[in-house]
């Protein structure tokens, strides 16, 4: 099966996955998947389209050096039209752009247009699936192509695949997961006595915190993931907006510390049960006992512990995160994909 | 997609699977998978065939009761040969014999049988797997069936299908886990200050372990499920016996009183490295750092650390192990199967 990309966004993600796709080739044609880059769109570097096929990693390394794709800008959807009517493959929008917690743009506008013109979409990005997951899937499934975002939570950690394809029949009550690598490094930290700002200031010149912190630091990351997993498993219908958040603050150290005197974690808790009328969803920071699965968990590592019938409760945990486990979320999304089109293992 | 049954071994899980395809026929005709029992052969309770599909809760019922299925016992063997000629389904041998830890038999005699005829295998037993994987795989391949094994390595949370079916292009490195249920409860109870031979008693009366109770205690079941993984995932090619195996006894108690003394946790830990010419194979028991993710099992949990490019180490944790998630891993293998006949979701 051959699959033709149409990349927007090309950032730290997207160019990793450019190279993974490389990387992975032989792997890939084993499973009977042959992807091909035919388009790069980016909102400051230019964009490149080519039906042929494209050097994605060349164009990764010319960006990386501070260069551009090409002189003039082409916008987004309308490479969008030409990828449609183009290929000879199957035609896949790879959507990367950042998070937006107000609204999930440009993501939202990218994955619907997609949609429309019968474009399959897979994403790392969590906006669309926390703002629109019915819509979208709707429109998916109407246009007969798939919607795929297993990087949206936990990097390239199965969460989303691991429940469709290996928890068949399964019914899901509820979740809880430590999801956010910033506040976690940044709980660690404060245990060990370190000042919240410090602390913070740390993370931000490690490259780990953004450059505007509040995305992670005031839960919305957090919220955002567990209202995808929310509207996914327990058909939420919730937005990032609309569920219970904490954040951490400068006043969150005495607590980390007394509950790690106390030989317990503090730990920020995304979780969701099922409830009428709708799924409660909330991030809040919990008290963890030393044996939760989810206390032990420092730096980068994740877990994301699923609520089941009649298969109990299931943990999976992230022990090394980092963006190269991102772009390996959309290769799986991509043998997925090219699963349900007939590509054979 | 409709897959005709005979299920050989109808013990406790082979019962429990009989319940539980009745109570999620709903959730399977979601995914277009309609199983259908046909046959029932067991070694002392007699057996039951008809090509219509019979009443397996009756005659799960019956058992319990004392009772058996038909007067006059009819050898396994047989009914795979009128379930290869009889049904209008896909056939189906679904094995739940007990593990045989010499041989793997007579599991191997019915796995190879069913794959001869063409007769797609489900199994929980892990003799098979750990006896003769290069060998059933092969002849699968050959005669163009599935041979799916979920159920072999803890209970039904998904090891096999979430490396096949979630983690596809990764290269596995090896694995160590926490998979044997009987030695970590006698390990916990041992910490609290029991004698062995009275942990061992209480597991016993408890029908946690068997009457001979070695397959657990002397690391065969843990070496079974090593070996299994091992040779599925590093094509290690070897067998329970021809790995280094360590078990437990009462000389064990000081040492799991000392590493808990000392903040640390004795397990019986099931590993493997990719190596040349064969992969290395080990069950032994290991302290543990109390913040390792093998560390914090009590009771029924297991867990399995799998180590991955480019996805690093992820760790699938069981909190809530038992014979109902067995029976579901073999509910999960025939959905796998009916997925690859072309059943849709």
């Amino acid at each position: 099966v051959t699959l033709d990309l149409l990349l927007i966004g090309f950032g730290h993600v997207g160019r990793r996955f450019a190279d993974l796709l490389v990387e992975c080739r032989p792997a890939l044609a084993a499973l009977g998947v042959e992807p091909r880059i035919v388009g790069i769109a980016t909102a400051r570097h230019g964009a490149l389209f080519d039906e042929g096929g494209l050097d994605a990693v060349a164009a990764a390394r010319r960006i990386e050096g501070g260069g551009v794709l090409a002189p003039a800008g082409v916008p987004a959807v309308d490479l969008m039209a030409r990828l449609a009517k183009a290929g000879t493959g199957i035609p896949v929008l790879v959507e990367t752009t950042p998070l937006d917690v107000q609204a999930a743009e440009p993501a939202l506008t990218h994955v619907r247009a997609a949609l429309a013109r019968r474009v399959h979409v897979i994403t790392a990005n969590k906006g669309p699936v926390a703002f629109a997951y019915r819509e979208l899937a709707g429109a998916a499934s109407e246009s007969g192509v798939a919607f795929l975002f297993e990087g949206a939570v936990m990097d390239g950690i199965p969460i989303f695949n691991l429940v469709r394809e290996t928890l068949p029949a399964c019914r899901i009550a509820g979740f809880r997961g430590v999801v956010n690598s910033t506040t976690n490094y940044i709980l660690t930290a404060l245990e060990e006595g370190e000042a919240f700002d410090a602390a913070l200031g740390r993370m931000q010149a490690a490259g780990v915190a953004e450059a505007d912190p509040s995305l992670d630091v005031d839960g919305w990351d957090a919220a955002a993931k567990a209202v995808a997993m929310a509207n996914v498993w327990l058909d939420a219908g919730r937005s990032p907006r609309d569920v219970a958040r904490e954040g951490l603050g400068p006043e969150t150290a005495a607590r980390a510390r007394a509950a790690r005197a106390a030989g317990r974690r503090l730990k920020l808790v995304a979780s969701a049960r099922a409830a009428e009328p709708r799924a409660d969803v909330r991030v809040v920071l919990e008290e963890l006992a030393a044996d939760d699965p989810l206390a032990n968990l420092d730096g980068q590592s994740n877990a994301l512990e699923l609520d089941t019938w009649p298969t109990g409760r299931i943990v999976i945990t992230q022990r090394d995160g980092g963006l190269e486990k991102t772009a390996y979320a959309l290769v799986s999304d991509l043998v997925t994909l090219a699963r349900r089109r007939g590509a054979r293992a």
